[in-house]
C-alpha cells in the first residue's frame, strides 16, 4: 500500500469538499440566513481546509497506487465526505446528533435519499440545498467527478474508476478514461439543466426545481417538503419526474451512442430493453392491483408508474402512501429495489444487466441439466458473454446476498416489524430511500442501526468491496 | 425421451404406493376404525392398482432412459404419490378438498410437515399414521427407496439417483449405487428403530413414538397433536427429539465412515463442523435473546436448542409459540430455514455445504479483488474444490433465489402479512413446515397458493430442476 499517496489524495478530496460548500454558502447569503447557519458552513470549511492542508503538506515521492489503494481512497472519501459534510447540520443545531447527520449525508452522497428527519422543515434553505447538492455530486460518483478535475497519480484513474463505476460491464466508448468521465459528466449536467428548465416552465419555483432535479439526476430522492412530489398536486410534474428518473437510470454510455447518431444501437441494447420491459410490466401489474384504492385508471397508472420509476431507479421520491397498497404491490416494489437501474447509470441496486445475466445463467443451467452433452453459450447484445464475467456476476450475487442478509439481521435487533426491517435493509443497501410498512422515517431506528445503514448505503453505492476493505484489520496494519 | 419406459416405471411406482397403503390399513384394523376409513384406503389401493396395472400392461422394448427421463419420473412420482396418497383423506371425509389433501401429502412425502389442518384431531389413527409414514418413505427419497427394491432399466439407477440425492457433492463411499442406497437405507432404518425404542422407554405411547420418530427420521415434522412436542411436557423428550433431528440432518455417508471405524474422518468433516458450529452459535444467540420471556436459562436454552435443531434440519416440530419471540430470533430462524441441513441427509434447504462453499467463494472473490495477481483456490476437507463444482453451486444459488422470490410474489397475492408470506415461502420451499408471524396453519391460504406451495415443496425436495421440467411445454410435446 502506498500510504503517503492515500493520505495525500484523501486530503485533497477534503479540500475539494470545502470548495463544494461554497454553493450552499451562496444559498445561505441569498436567503439571508442567520449567522449561526452561515457560521456552521464556514466553520466546516475551515476544518476541512485545515485537515486537508496538513495532509497535503508533504507531496508523496511515489505516485503509483494499487487497486487496493484506489478502493481504500474511494471508501474513505465517501465516509469522510459524509462525516464532514454532516457537520454544518450539527453546528447549526438543525440535526443535533453526529450519527444522524452522518446518516443524512451518507444518504445524500450515496444518492439514497433516506432521511432521519421526521420533518424536513427544520432545515434552512442552504442546508436543504447542500443535502440535495450531495445527490448531484454523488450521482456520477464522487470519484468520476474528482477524476474530471484532478489527475495526480500515473495510473490511478483506471484503478479509481474500477472501484467507482457501477455494474459488471463498462463499455469502452472512449478509450481515454479521463475523456470518458468528462463526456459522461457533460451529458449528465446537460440533462440536469434541461430538467430544471422544464420544471420551472411547469411553474415550479426555481429553488424547488433545482432540488428536485438534483434528486432526480443523482437518483437520490431528497425533496423540499415532507410530502415530496405529492406536494405539487400536479400529474404533469409527477410524469415529468417519473420519466426523468427513468432516463437517469439508463446506462450513460448509451447516450453517447445517441450523440454519435447511432440511435439504433441505443434501442437495440438488451439491458435497456429489459429495463423498460420490467418497468412496463410492473407498472401494469401494480396499476391493476391498486385500482380499487383510487377508483380510476388514470390515477392508479400515474401512481404505479411514478412508484415503479422512482423505486427501480433507486430514487425514492414519494407521491402517495404506499403502506395502504396490497402486499403484492409492495413485494413487487421490493423486487424492483433489489434489481435497481442500469449499469453505468446513477442508479443503485444489483443492476438490470446482472439480473439479465443471472436469469440467462439460470435458464442455461436448466437446459444443460436436461441436455448434458450440449454446449450452451450466453449472449448479450448478440455477443457471447465470457465465462469469467458470468462467474464474477454469480460471485457478486453471493456476496450481495450475504451482506444483505447480514444487514437484515442487524436491523431486526432494532425493530419488530419484518417488512420495515427487510425494506429498510433493501432501501439503504440499494440506495433507494423510503421504507415500506411504515409512514415514519429512519428516525425510528437506534444509533447502531443508523450507523450500520450508513455504511450499508456506502457499501451499496461502491459495490461492497471497498467498504469491506475498511473493516479489514489487515488494511490498517502494515 | 423414452416415453414407454417413463410410463412403465411410473405405473410401477403407483403399484408400490398401493403396497405402502397396507401399513395404514393395518393401523385401521388395529384401532377398529369405521368402515368408511377402511374403505377409503382400500378404494385408493384399487384405483392405484388399476391405473398402475394398465400402465404396466406393455413392457417397453428399449430399457434405456436419459437424464431427462429420470428427472421426469422422479418429479411425476412425487406429484402422483402426493395426489393419490391424498385420496383416502378425501374419501374418508377427513380432508374434503382434493387440493388440501394434495398439499397435506406433498407435505408428507417431501418431509415438510406443513399442514392445512387447524385441528389434527379430525384425523383417524390410520390416516394420521399414513401422513407421517410418508415422512419415513420420503426421508431418504422416494427413489433411493424405490431403487433399493427395484432395478429395471439398465443405466437408470445412476440417472435417477442424480436427480434424487440432495446436495452438490455425493461421496462415492461404495462404488455400486444400489449397494450404497441399501446401506444408507439400513443406517436410516436402524436409527429410526433406535429412536422409537428410546422414546417408548421415556414413557411415550408406542403410536406416538412411531409417529414422532417417522417425523424426525424424515426431518418432516408431522406430529400426533396440535401442540406437537409441547404436548408431552417433557424436557427429556424435547432434548431427545432435538438431538435425533440433528443427527438425521447429518450427511449419511459420514455414518458409513463410523461403521468403518473411521471416527476421525467423521469429526474432521468440514460440513459437519460448520453445521454444528451454526447450531451452537444460533442456539446461544437465541437463548440470550429470549431469556427475558422465560426467566430461566434452562428453559430458554431448551427452547432455543429445540427450535434451532428443528428448523435447520427442516423438520419443523413445535414446542412453544415463537411468534412472541423478538424479531431478531425469528430472523435467525429464517436464515436457518434457508441454510437447511447437510447434503446427503434427509434435510432440505440450500444445504450447509453449499453455504460453506458460497462463503468461501465470497471471501476468495474479495481477496482476488484486493490481489488481482494472486491465485486463490478453494479447499473443502483439505481438497481443492474444482471450478466446475464452484460454479454449479453459484448457479444453483441463482436458480434458488429466483424460484424463491417468485414464490414470495405468488403468496403475497394471497396474504397481507410480509413475515407470514416470506416465512411460508421459505418454509415450504425448504421443506420445513411451520410459518412464522402467525399461530394459524396453512389453512389461511387460498387454493391457488396451496397448489403453488405444494409444487414448491416438491421443487425444494428435488432441487428444483425436475419440477421445472414438468412445466416445460417441450417436455410434453414430441
Amino acid at each position: 500500500m502506498n500510504r503517503s499517496m492515500v493520505r495525500y489524495l484523501v486530503s485533497k478530496l477534503l479540500i475539494i469538499e470545502a470548495c463544494l460548500l461554497i454553493v450552499p454558502l451562496l444559498v445561505a447569503f441569498i436567503y439571508q440566513e442567520p449567522i449561526k447557519v452561515i457560521g456552521s458552513i464556514i466553520g466546516t470549511m475551515v476544518i476541512l481546509c485545515t485537515i486537508g492542508g496538513i495532509g497535503m503538506l508533504f507531496k508523496p515521492k511515489n505516485l503509483h497506487i494499487y487497486t487496493k489503494d484506489g478502493m481504500l481512497i474511494v471508501a474513505l472519501c465517501w465516509v469522510l465526505w459524509s462525516f464532514f459534510g454532516g457537520l454544518p447540520f450539527v453546528f447549526a443545531g438543525q440535526i443535533p446528533s453526529v450519527i444522524d447527520s452522518f446518516f443524512e449525508m451518507s444518504s445524500g452522497f450515496t444518492t439514497t435519499g433516506a432521511t432521519i428527519l421526521p420533518d424536513v422543515g427544520v432545515l434552512s434553505h442552504s442546508l436543504l440545498f447542500w443535502r440535495s447538492f450531495a445527490h448531484l455530486i454523488g450521482g456520477m460518483g464522487v470519484l468520476v467527478f474528482a477524476l474530471a478535475i484532478m489527475s495526480n497519480s500515473k495510473n490511478s484513474n483506471h484503478e479509481l474508476m474500477r472501484a467507482e463505476v457501477p455494474g459488471p460491464v463498462f463499455g469502452k466508448v472512449v478509450s481515454k478514461l479521463k475523456n470518458t468521465a468528462q463526456i459522461l459528466y457533460i451529458i449528465y449536467l446537460m440533462m440536469f439543466v434541461l430538467l430544471v428548465v422544464i420544471l420551472v416552465l411547469c411553474g415550479m419555483p426555481l429553488f424547488d426545481s433545482l432540488v428536485i432535479s438534483m434528486g432526480s439526476a443523482g437518483t437520490g430522492g431528497f425533496a423540499v417538503y415532507n410530502d415530496s412530489i405529492a406536494h405539487y398536486h400536479s400529474s404533469l410534474i409527477a410524469y415529468i419526474v417519473s420519466i426523468a428518473t427513468l432516463l437517469f437510470g439508463v446506462n450513460f454510455n448509451l447516450y453517447f451512442f445517441i450523440l454519435l447518431g447511432k440511435v439504433k444501437t441505443f434501442f437495440k441494447d438488451q439491458e435497456l430493453r429489459t429495463y423498460f420491459g420490467i418497468v412496463a410490466l410492473t407498472t401494469l401489474l401494480i396499476c391493476f392491483n391498486i385500482m380499487h384504492l383510487y377508483h380510476s385508471f388514470d390515477k392508479s397508472f400515474e401512481y404505479a408508474f411514478f412508484e415503479v420509476s422512482t423505486v427501480i431507479t433507486t430514487t425514492g421520491f414519494g407521491i402517495t402512501d404506499t403502506t395502504v397498497w396490497p402486499l403484492f404491490s409492495q413485494v413487487l416494489l421490493i423486487f424492483l429495489m433489489l434489481i435497481g437501474g442500469s449499469a453505468g447509470s446513477t442508479a443503485g441496486g444489483l443492476k438490470v444487466i446482472r439480473v439479465l445475466i443471472l436469469s440467462k445463467i439460470a435458464k442455461n443451467q436448466f437446459l444443460s441439466t436436461l441436455y448434458p452433452n450440449r454446449v450452451i453459450s450466453l449472449h448479450i447484445n448478440h455477443e457471447v458473454l465470457d465465462k469469467h464475467t458470468q462467474h464474477s456476476v454469480l460471485k457478486y450475487l453471493a456476496v450481495y446476498t450475504m451482506t444483505f442478509l447480514g444487514l437484515v439481521l442487524i436491523l431486526s435487533w432494532d425493530n419488530e416489524n419484518f417488512l420495515v426491517v427487510f425494506s429498510a435493509a433493501a432501501s439503504t443497501f440499494n440506495n433507494i430511500g423510503p421504507i415500506l410498512g411504515t409512514t415514519e422515517t429512519f428516525a425510528i431506528f437506534g444509533p447502531f442501526a443508523k450507523l450500520a445503514m450508513s455504511f450499508a448505503m456506502i457499501a451499496g453505492r461502491l459495490e461492497i468491496y471497498p467498504v469491506l476493505l475498511l473493516f479489514l484489520p489487515k488494511t490498517w496494519s502494515n
